[in-house]
């Protein structure tokens, strides 16, 4: 008997057993409504950063859409039907971008540089499925200190970036771009080599992915804006041995500029399941 | 500036600022020493099955070798330099097989059907280089109650599988069959679709890697033999959602004899490099 | 210099550095504002049980006051000063009870019989300070599976409590009932005995406590009420060691008739301040 | 029915369902063998402090023996029977004391400062019964860095002390002070106000404890002895919220001299069942 036994389903290793929950798959009885789930609130910062820096780090095919904006954000999400109600939450470094595909010319979007996140299923489900770039840390609730707002992610007890807002004051939540058509990403799975072939000649997968927004569902309840930052720590190989590149070369870009801080509150999502390969 | 940049390194996502350490690679100055790293115990059990159950599930090109054995370990490392010192716990369920290679025959090794891991780094790597079944679970140190070694596995706070032994004693440790050429794994990593493709038509990965194993340097330092066994839960949806149907598959197996449990600790390990690609 | 050095502030052991935080006593330029916090959510089940199973277990001076209504709640806060903007979740078990007082007659109140706390420190201060029956367990938060909200206090990976809440309406909030004064409980620390005594001869503390309702400040923003229920488990003692007398002695009272559960948001709180000795 | 109903039994708040497990009480059928258990490990380092700040913060009574030395230690264990097998972990600050017993005279012994640990149910037995100075906190199993051993206790994601050790060379274990009479504490536990009276005013218990050591099953199997040393954060409130006064206590005392650090392996241990008020 061949695998996948039953196309169309979802399979991640192990195959033996059959297509396990995702996003974008639920056993029969397991209804999801996007309109309604997940619930979340994010707390996030932007700042300008310097163009050549970010963009010496871009794989080939990607350039800035406009100014060097950072977006670093903490997003809580909970009521999700693929986990049986329950949430997880992530810990996002994005950047605006235009990606210039063979066959659809250039592709305005937002390039999700790293997604952490605090549970290991999702991480899984999103890195082999969508190429998102999926990482693991401690994403604790945000704090409400008389109206400072901050958390802290931290991997094995070592705390790499500070998050805060402060002076927040209700407003209209702003529009999202029409021009943007999502979140971009480079899936990159390393081939296990054939024999004679060494590791990083070859690639399972090593292309772009387009994720479209879930405009249609999703509903702000409440926006907050005001002021805010985010500070990287600049640890060593012995404090965060598996991902102090990462959070170092995030450290590197200079925040030339503060551009403030949000705290907002949303229903609604999307399974990801419009994603595609776009080459 | 195409990617990866530095072929032979070892890129997983994000890809942006070179390679991060995994067992096959670490920064220059971190030196590592697979004779001495890592240190380990490892409680595990073995019983028989059906082999009918167990081959149903198996994919094209696997077969049984000889008895339907299922071994079942919790495993306790550290002391690795990729982790700086640390370590991480694993929990494997394992059955002899024999995959039928085109290019080199019959294959004579061990099926690694599942191994839960306590840490989501060696989960990541592990799967998109090595084509394991790795999963998260909480795998909690060994309770040694008066001679009685006990543990049990869980998923936020759901026990699935309690492992016990006792009545250990002292002996020798058994030898490696030398007919054994390691462990097999079927790499299955899902195509993000292009466009006009649906989900699952096409794969990016979808072939066997064989894992050889570290006879070299290993050295089992004490062992110890006696009574034990292994308690699967069988899930709901709601207590278990993103593996039940892996936990129940496991638990559909019978055991149709009791083949004792055993308690060993060991020095020494492999890096995995010499995986390959089996077709 | 003798000690403690400042009378009035809150000492706990180590008492070397002074005081530290407690929901009573911050230190200077930290303002709580017990109208605002902490913001929580409660999940609670009621069930009717057998008076006299529940009487047994009651210390001399306690008794029914009513029905014997057993209340079990799951409680999520957070935005406490105290902890810097931070919280904590409990796992309640309430009865109305009388305490007969020597110097106040009939005490009306709630006696609460067991607060499972997910964070150590307010453990501590509400032991030592209040005379409360905190314990440590996991609360994780509440699931919502589509409208079947679900969660499970556990130790150490075995959960002993599941709690459950469905078909839930829109209501409002009831009314409590003003003859209640508060929190009953027995404050009971062993005596270190001095040498020649044993064991449990003397006691440093063994008196009841009341603390009185927070009225003022609190605010129920939405309240649901529907079907529900607890589950508890009859652990060993292997599987529950330090607790396990105490989840079987509440699984031993019959439930007699469900009633209900509900789920509800509510901003305010109190310090706990007016706690006082009830002889 | 009085409370407690069974004198000589070890019961601890709440008091409803009889006494608990404790390591000086266990159910009949727990057998505990200190000679075995716990099996532990200790990382630790010492350093010469300055005596006037060291004094400066003890209670009366208190007055430094010999050289103002302070000890730093990570303990792991397990293998407890009250645990049903299971164990913790602990980190340790202690002093060689003299306390000036009215009734005894000088008692020579070392002042455990403070005592966090991994578990809540060990903080609450030890805090009642025996006045130690417990907290909890998040203390990592120490990692082996190429023989460079480092561990980081925290609290909420929040690191507030490193310890580490290198260039550890096998040597015979010291021998104990014979003149230590053991682990000297102050036990603090506030009365909960009587009606008129204010918070401090009184309390519970307020005398020191003397805790005898465990020389008679005691066996240290392994002792390393090398350099090392801990580093001390200096938390603000919205750090440490509930122990920041206590790290900046520490922290405030000089380290004038390092006096190195060792790691060592012991079995056996003392349930503390000899602990008793020293006056």
């Amino acid at each position: 008997m061949s695998f996948p036994r039953e196309p169309g389903k979802f399979y991640r290793m192990p195959v033996f057993f059959g297509p396990n929950p995702c996003p974008r798959w639920t056993p029969e009885g397991v209804v999801q409504d996007f309109a309604r789930e997940p619930v979340r609130s994010t707390l996030g910062t932007r700042y300008l950063t310097d163009a050549k820096a970010l963009e010496a780090v871009l794989p080939e095919g990607f350039r800035l859409w406009g100014e060097p904006i950072v977006t670093v954000e903490a997003i809580y999400m909970t009521g999700f039907s693929w986990l049986a109600g329950g949430g997880y939450n992530m810990f996002d470094v994005k950047v605006p971008i235009i990606y210039a595909s063979k066959t659809e010319g250039d592709v305005h979007g937002t390039l999700l540089m790293a997604r952490w996140e605090s549970l290991s299923d999702p991480i899984t489900t999103g890195r082999e499925e969508l190429g998102h770039n999926k990482l693991f840390c401690d994403i604790p609730e945000v704090s409400d200190f008389n109206g400072r707002y901050h958390t802290s992610m931290s991997w094995r007890g070592f705390p790499f970036a500070k998050l805060w807002a402060e002076d927040l004051v209700e407003q209209e939540a702003p529009a999202g771009n029409p021009a943007n058509r999502g979140l971009l990403s480079w899936k990159y799975i390393p081939a296990t080599p054939r024999p004679g072939k060494k590791w990083g000649e070859e690639a399972d997968a090593n292309y772009a992915t387009l994720t479209p927004p879930a405009w249609s569902g999703v509903k702000t309840t409440r926006y907050l804006a005001g002021k805010g930052g985010v500070e990287w720590a600049r640890p060593t190989f012995e404090q965060l041995p598996t991902q102090y590149t990462i959070v170092n070369g995030f450290a590197s870009f200079p925040i030339v500029e503060n551009r403030g801080a949000y705290y907002f509150w949303m229903t609604g999502g999307a399974s990801g399941d419009d994603t595609y390969r776009l080459d």
